[in-house]
């Protein structure tokens, strides 16, 4: 479902930069008028909320009570509940008083949820805060998870200690579909770094969590039936049975489904490390290392394979309770078929005319597999092919279109073209993409109910345990507000300011999507001074790694799953905040016809900071490789800040530039726009805007500040 | 061993102060010349260095191998070292590949060390790096983990990828008894922050873990002989026999020892809620919430008293290993036994004059059970007695004349005066607290054998698992290094370098002294914009908690266990890095006869940002009571922006102050030298410094900058 291979064309990446920097303007643009949101950091927007007046305190003595029904699941989530509103507020809260009578928070639920949770269970939820006290109530424990994340969502420091806003809230999802799927295969992601983006889940009403286990380059779940699986193809790599379990149980706290993938008939090397009986090709094999797409696919002639599969699904069915089971199916390049002579007298014989047509010959005795273990089969876009039984859910990577021609035949779909989080895309970009857009906007009513939602996609070349948490979050949570909100709740501005906010309460929860940046930095800086430090920072504060598919096609040497994970490229957050607020900041100068001066100053401030910086970084350079390495990056930081001082001056003077100058000022500006060690220098645009600002006369009479 | 009723009198804090001052002047002087000391990261200093020429490369294909006494803790301790250098380098290594021809680092044990470790054991060990690889030799497995940690600290990022420099050195402790005691019964502290502590400790080869166990606010060990102690004595918050086990071994791993203390027959209020019958007076007793000295003590006439400790100490010797076992002993204030009349009666009939007479008979009673357990006792000051066992060890809180006085006496001791991590004191005037100091300098070689080193303690009214590790660790290296290295290592410049290279690495074994900053100042500022939250930030970073036990005197409300640790004083580190390195660029600037523009430049950015910070803050102040409550502290650091101006105004016109600007600064400086909400503001006495300069005339011809 993702390669370098088959990812966009050449000039996409052209193209993905142009849209996102479109799409970081309109980000840019203030709150529509009309959108009267509250001053809160509710992520995602509730469906109705509708302020009170006054706040309700919470203090140390704050207590939660239940009634109606009640489980062990609504206990630990109030455990929960108050270890997080003891994170957020540092007050030491008593856990043993829980009188409704008496409580600030009374909790009812109507009834139980069903045993294992379900695709379209209610989660809906109302939530009145007063100043005296809140009331939340839900049909069911999952409505009641919901609920509570948004009270802490409302808890926050006020002038009289912490305290939660008046609010009648009415809140129900959009899609009954939200998940995060995290690839385990590529990198091994440990136990614990799942529970914690388990829990950021949670907090963002996230509810399908998709476990893609198995890949060219890691089988991660212990086969008992079939050991070598694990045991050879793994590299000692994988979660237990009772690690699954627990993670399984874990997410059930929180109101999340677990849909495990095995991935196949392609993307499957390891499982013929051991296993090379399964393989269309005569072996022997290895764990891959490399990223790509590979020729290594399962025998799709080979009634053994079948055999095989059956026992492992009836395995693997046991550990993983949801009604979904996904089976992968993408990028088959049908290389090993053509090459097995058993295979293409395969074809003849049963009048199959192309690999794909063998790939659905494979999928359909797949999918009765699947189904006769009692579960329903979910797939990449290649699943969708005729006769495939309708009770199949299409996940779609290649584009909205495949989703709306699989519900135009009928078929459930989700959408991830658009939320895969290792694109390096900004959050606008992905909060712009609905499920509903595009094709699927003209489909009937009938047919949009069959689009259930949408999963973000973490695949995992470039991520480990130290940075996966920063390649997912904050911007997971723009992905979990387009699938829970309204449609209309597209305030790229507004997201972001909550985004931030979201960000410092994820890191309470214990993930590191913050607090991992200064420990990377301080790998490459060694024994730097404080100042190289900072000048590495202010530079790596700047930077964005090449996006979409660009770092395989301009690594210096391939990359493989041994290579370490050290350098800048590996460290700098996927969006940059500084760039973003620098931009901003541009654009606040520009459009006060250059006179905001304060505007003006900030940005001498910043250039000049900029032009300084490289001087200290370059000692810094000559003392780390991990750091000379981006020396020519820093310097184009220089020449971009030169430019910048440059166009400020002309603006002031309001003396354009000559043609001669800004041919000179275009070439810098050209220069520092290329990538370079696959890094992209995110303030290159806003400085363009500036010099072309200053190429125009008469735009600004401003004094010199 | 502490209290603020038997902590310094009063003029203590201003004494205090004082000499934190000079300390801090002494650290800022440079490297003396004579102590050629090799530039790199190593605390604590080894014994003998010699350089080399060149460096052994670390990367991908580095292995490890051991030969000589194998055991399966050299096993995991080259797991650790791995996954440590992993965490360092972000370099995949190979776990598998051991082969001793083959190998990077060769490591040669040559036989087993006990079975439980010993006070005084041999540490001892020699690494050899060159150009091509490494040998560590040592006599048994505790000089090994020692060693492996040199190798550690040696590498480095280098202009050619990572490398440890070639050197030759020789290494063994000064100190044989080398500790850290962390108080987990006033507020408790979970196993997996004690079990990151001790990471900590081995990574400054610290080899004793004191653990403070019980007391008047919490009895935290699991005994299933009296399960009262910690059903009804902890508020559900203490460790499992198996947790204690866990922790054991674990420390066993690392080699370190695991000195358990049961403080009696004072600070034992928590004990008694289970069993009244063991104290001196009627009942009923409670938790103790409030800090301070109790009136509660266990009642030393009853014989039960000792049936029951005799029990106890029998279940807990089981539990813990080591040798020695603590019993606390101090500060009893005698209350309970004057007001009991049967009490009284046993002193008459026993002929003991006083409360200490009786202690004395307690303690000997005590000591005996210990001693029938096989074990040795531990006590603070107050154990040291006529007629104590000469196996005993004393514990000096109360100053360095006791430890003398003991030794002076046969006794052997341990020094942890001058080594409260709680006080607040910087690590420079731990640094300068040597246990051979003071009067212990006079002792006769033998008396002085009988000195075993000393201990850092961390008490912890005013800790959690949030903000402990910053309360530890970087300041803690600093006493390792004292108690490790040779007694002339005393360049403070050059230990606060190396503290801040070692606080980086250890944020990797996963201490969160750095990490915790942020988190705390994101609850603080709330929904601040990026402005609000540097200014808070910018503020925060020059302040310190007040010293001392100054902070339950200045509390505006009696602080409890129940009072939430989220305030400014609670965040901010204990020791001010912006402070210190601010007071250095005064000095230098003055040093340079004012004729350093570029310190000058800084030095006026600096004050220019404290001047202008104020508005922003103030801004925040009106959102959060949080920040609102250092209001004034900003409003101060502005002012001495503001002085710190018109100082370097006044230099560069070589116009010294008349007397009546003198007046008026001064008395801004003595305003914003008060302690204000139990902080200081640490810039304030390297202001003064400037403006006194200042109003001297003709001290500085420069030009103004």
């Amino acid at each position: 479902m993702k390669s370098a291979t088959l990812g966009l064309p050449l000039f996409g990446n052209i193209l993905g930069i142009l849209l996102t920097l479109m799409l970081a303007t309109i980000a840019l643009a203030p709150p529509a008028t009309g959108q009267s949101q509250p001053p809160w950091n509710l992520i995602p927007q509730p469906a109705n909320v509708k302020p009170g007046s006054g706040a309700l305190p919470v203090g140390a003595n704050f207590t939660i009570a239940f009634t109606g029904h009640t489980e062990s699941r609504l206990d630990r989530a109030a455990d929960r509940f108050l270890i997080q509103l003891h994170r957020q507020t540092g007050l030491l809260l008593p856990k043993s008083a829980r009188d409704a009578a008496q409580a600030t928070l009374v909790v009812h639920t109507d009834h139980a949820s069903k045993e294992i949770q379900e695709l379209g269970e209610d989660e809906s939820y109302s939530l009145e805060v007063t100043a005296t006290g809140a009331k939340l109530n839900a049909a069911n424990p999952t409505g009641v998870l919901r609920g509570l994340q948004t009270f802490l969502q409302l808890v926050e420091v006020s002038p009289n200690g912490f305290a939660a806003p008046a609010v009648t809230i009415q809140d129900q999802p959009r899609f009954a579909w939200r998940g995060l799927m995290i690839d385990v295969s590529r990198h091994f992601i440990p136990l614990d770094v799942l529970k914690r983006n388990l829990d950021g889940m949670e907090a963002v009403k996230m509810n399908v969590f998709h476990w893609h286990l198995s890949e060219n380059q890691g089988f991660r779940v212990e086969s008992r039936k079939f050991p070598k699986l694990h045991e050879l193809g793994s590299d000692g790599l994988y979660y237990t049975q009772d690690e699954i379990r627990e993670l399984v149980a874990y997410a059930r706290d929180r109101g999340i489904r677990v849909v495990p993938e095995f991935d196949m008939p392609g993307h499957s090397t390891a499982w013929f490390v051991g296993y090379p009986e399964l393989a269309s090709g005569s072996g022997p094999y290895s764990i891959e290392r490399k990223w790509g797409i590979f020729d290594p696919a399962m025998d799709p002639t080979n009634e053994k394979t079948y055999k095989f599969l059956d026992d492992l699904v009836g395995e693997m069915v046991k550990l993983f309770p949801d009604h979904y089971f996904h089976i992968g199916g993408d990028e088959v390049n049908g290389k090993e078929w053509d090459a097995n002579p058993k295979i293409q007298e395969f074809k003849k014989s049963h009048n199959l005319k192309t690999n794909e047509e063998l790939q659905v010959y494979f999928s359909q005795g797949l999918q009765k597999i699947v189904t006769k273990h009692g579960k329903s089969v979910v797939g990449w876009d290649e699943v969708f092919i005729p006769g495939a039984p309708k009770d199949i859910v299409i996940q779609s990577w290649r584009g909205q279109q495949s989703l709306a021609a699989a519900a135009q035949q009928g078929y459930h779909g989700i959408l991830s073209n658009g939320y895969y989080l290792d694109l390096g895309w900004s959050a606008a970009r992905h909060y712009a993409v609905d499920p509903m857009g595009g094709p699927a906007a003209n489909l009937t009513d009938d047919q949009k109910k069959l689009i259930l939602g949408g999963e973000s996609c973490m695949w995992s070349e470039y991520v480990n345990a130290e940075n996966v948490d920063s390649r997912i979050w904050p911007r997971n949570a723009a992905i979990a507000e387009r699938l829970w909100s309204a449609q209309s709740t597209t305030d790229a501005a507004s997201m972001y300011a909550r985004l931030d906010a979201i960000g410092a309460r994820l890191e309470w929860l214990g993930l590191t999507h913050r607090t991992y940046y200064h420990k990377m930095l301080q790998r490459i800086a060694g024994p730097a001074t404080p100042e190289e430090f900072s000048a590495l920072r202010t530079l790596a504060n700047v930077v964005e790694p090449v996006k979409d598919y660009s770092r395989e096609k301009t690594a210096a040497a391939e990359p493989t799953s041994q290579t370490p994970l050290n350098r800048v490229v590996d460290a700098v957050p996927l969006e940059s905040d500084s760039g973003r607020h620098f931009s901003e900041l541009v654009d606040k100068f520009l459009a006060g016809t250059c006179r905001d001066s304060a505007a003006a100053n900030q940005l001498r401030r910043q250039f000049t900071l900029w032009t300084q910086n490289d001087a200290t970084f370059v000692s810094l350079a000559q003392k780390s490789f991990l750091a000379n390495e981006v020396v020519a990056t820093s310097r184009d930081l220089a020449a971009i800040g030169n430019a910048g001082l440059r166009a400020l001056d002309a603006i002031a003077a309001s003396a354009p530039f000559s043609t001669d100058q800004l041919t000179q000022l275009n070439a810098v500006l050209a220069e520092a726009g290329k990538p370079k060690t696959q890094l992209l220098l995110m303030p290159v645009p806003a400085v363009r805007k500036l010099v072309d600002a200053a190429s125009q006369s008469g735009t600004c009479t401003a004094a010199k500040p």
